[in-house]
């Protein structure tokens, strides 16, 4: 926990003692976006997967990320795709809030999504963008796949905490998945 | 269109005579959409709402029309709003192709949706735009309101069919119904 | 039904051959079904999958049929459900009218889902069932298959039209796709 | 709940201090529930607003809690509904995770829905019940009410932290939203 009589750099926010403290304790709110290409009719036609380097190994993700306090979940997914693509993506968020799932990632093994952190629960959005995607530094390279290609067994087993069940869920609720 | 013993310039199609039969033998499949404005964050500012003269009367509408032979509901939902919000209207299709409500008339009263034609399915979409709209000659304005106004009783009691009830629905869907 | 000349049985209902004739100038109007076996928490355990004799091959396939003139969705789905589960399987039909997906089957080679007959355009849901499942004659059986032996490519490949796709989504929509 | 010194009773979970701290700090995770009463279709005939009594006022509200660590969300769900509605409630949590909306809740004025402990993201899920419902000693009544009554303008007024438009989004998703 935070000591007495230092200011909060963050106020509103929970420092990193506080934030490790409560993510043994509380379920974490998180956004996660799956950025996608469309054709003039709204058609899904390829889909973006990060590809990052995590202790040493390669692995592929989705755009993730915390819900701060006091931040829309908009907000949130705006702020997420801009730090994981760039500024210059030019996400098109959904008109509606309705996730196309709801991930539940628990730090035990048995569960269908795992996160070794926390206790975690996602919501989830397919997200068009129509500009450049320029990944932070930390992930090596955006791929741009086929939905296909994207849905394949090789993509799953490369993916964090079992995403690859959840970028399938997301090709499923656009009509995406074969 | 075709009379008996020419051919039917439309193949694949239906002639008046033969879709005014199957009106009353077969439910026919609609697609319906609510144009509607966002903001940076996909955000519904505006709904627009179709003001039309039909008998005489001023009623109110949404985009909507018949799915045809061969035809995708992606490009039936494109044409419908092109023939309704003009060519430069340039409607952003939604990436999933479930339909946020599905709409049933029926040609009798007591029906929440009503149509005096015929037993019509519709599928009901909420679809940004971002061009100018030229509605077509018929309607005579393209109405844009905030979802409050298009949720208000005054609005539902113009729309034709009982809409005023899907039009809430949809606004529902994009998280817009107060 | 009715032949030439003598009073329609069925009013308000096609003949086969105007039936014939209008399958190759309308989309027809579809309700399909997952039947499932879901736990205490409504979490689907088991899926249902039809096997059955076509053409001297043996096919599987989902809960499926067309949509009568005047015939609520709700109505029609029940009735399906009744005429290939048999009147003791007690579906319950989901509260939300929107299906989890909407598939497109076209009678030509290309498309995602495909119908030798018709153009059809189907409202696909998943729907638990409490009961003794006794399927009709001519389906041979009923196979009772964990979420992920039904989203294996082995059921897939005996699925008809490219039914393996909507059943993986119909998995996906409950979130039991792996 | 523990205090300084005794060992916590809830391994895993927040003392009150903690999560006084927390409320001010983090998002919290809730999820709520609109429980219905389907007829044999699965329509839904009456939907059910529990009243209660707070700080001396009379309100209504929604079943509603906070999700706990490593809890799942269809157990936190279920645990909310037997809470609020009683052992004998017998709800059937609906086949699919994703919620019919999310309800962000925020301690300051002009949000669309206010709570004035916390920030709190709530995932909203229409819950048919089929027993008999005896709702906890601080709720007075469970009120069952036609979707029609349920979406006035009097009951909006009387709904807890702007709760009615969520129960509107609610039956609005079960095409019960005249």
């Amino acid at each position: 926990m935070s000591t007495v009589g230092t200011p909060d750099p963050n106020p509103g926010w929970l420092s990193d003692e506080e934030l490790a403290h409560v993510r043994t304790r509380l379920p974490l709110l998180y956004v996660e976006a799956i950025p996608v290409r469309v054709d003039g009719l709204g058609q899904v036609t390829h889909v973006g997967v990060l590809l990052r380097a995590t202790n040493g190994s390669i692995t592929r993700t989705l755009v993730s990320g915390r819900v701060l306090f006091g931040e829309t979940l908009r907000d949130a997914l705006y702020r997420h795709l801009e730090k994981d693509l760039g500024p210059m993506a030019f996400p098109q968020l959904p008109a509606s809030p309705v996730p196309f799932s709801v991930a539940e990632y628990f730090p035990f093994a048995g569960a269908q999504f795992t996160d070794d952190r926390q206790h975690a629960v996602s919501l989830a959005y397919v997200v068009p963008v129509t500009g450049t995607c320029d990944p932070r530094q930390d992930a090596l390279e955006l791929t741009w796949m086929t939905p296909m290609e994207a849905a394949s067994d090789a993509v799953a087993a490369d993916m964090e905490g079992g995403r690859g069940a959840l970028l399938r869920t997301g090709l499923a609720s656009v009509g995406r998945l074969f």
